[in-house]
């Protein structure tokens, strides 16, 4: 995608801290992280978003995820770590290129992403559910 | 895990809205749900975290997050959707055994997860990501 500037990462048009490539993936440093640390983990390929992708392209490319989410807690002696992707503008997405972040997180960091949970009305969850069941046909 | 809560679903002690499952992966509806269509797709084997799991398990489970996806998008009517994944409690995780949220979201829904990002000074990028690195060889 020519104006896409992870697909320039890749092809080595800009630069990376690279963490990790092979065939079809590409790990490297987010340059604006919300704690040091924070990487991206993307396919090389260009897809907007993990819809568009072959469900066994998304299977390739997480199967990652371990060993890099363990080097870098360890690097960074994190407590622990979030995996967030976002899909879509309204989702927080802003290059519209795959992207996993990976944020490691410390006990009291003072990182706060806040969680709005709600609720149903009785029996709305189920007919909801019964709806996206019937997507998946 | 006998006190866990999601081995309880998976072995059908404990009622979930099931959207869908196979021999080792199982999608179910968030009682607590940021927005409606709010969905967990979680590894039916107890693991704590997703460093815990072996690479290929984690790709055998995302490999349902296409169509998982594009079902609770249809049915929604969304605009795009979050996957997000917490490790370890300062990370928000609150049930400890590996799940990924599914959040369907429309353009002003009035949800805002908030992205602190910062920055490194010169050259801490770099040296960060050697580490990372040797971490993980």
């Amino acid at each position: 995608m020519p104006d896409c500037i992870f697909c320039k990462i890749v092809a080595g048009e800009l630069p990376c801290s690279k963490l990790m490539e092979d065939d079809t993936s590409l790990a490297f440093m987010d340059i604006g992280p919300i704690r040091p640390g924070h990487a991206l983990l993307i396919p090389k390929k260009h897809y907007e978003t993990t819809v568009d992708m072959p469900g066994e392209e998304v299977a390739e490319l997480l199967a990652h995820l371990p060993a890099l989410a363990k080097a870098i807690v360890e690097a960074t002696g994190a407590d622990g770590y979030n995996v967030f992707q976002m899909n879509g503008a309204c989702a927080g997405q802003v290059v519209p290129h795959v992207h996993f972040h990976l944020i490691p997180r410390h006990t009291d960091d003072g990182v706060a992403f806040g969680w709005p949970a709600g609720g149903y009305e009785e029996g709305d969850m189920e007919k909801l559910a019964e709806k996206i069941r019937s997507c998946m046909t």
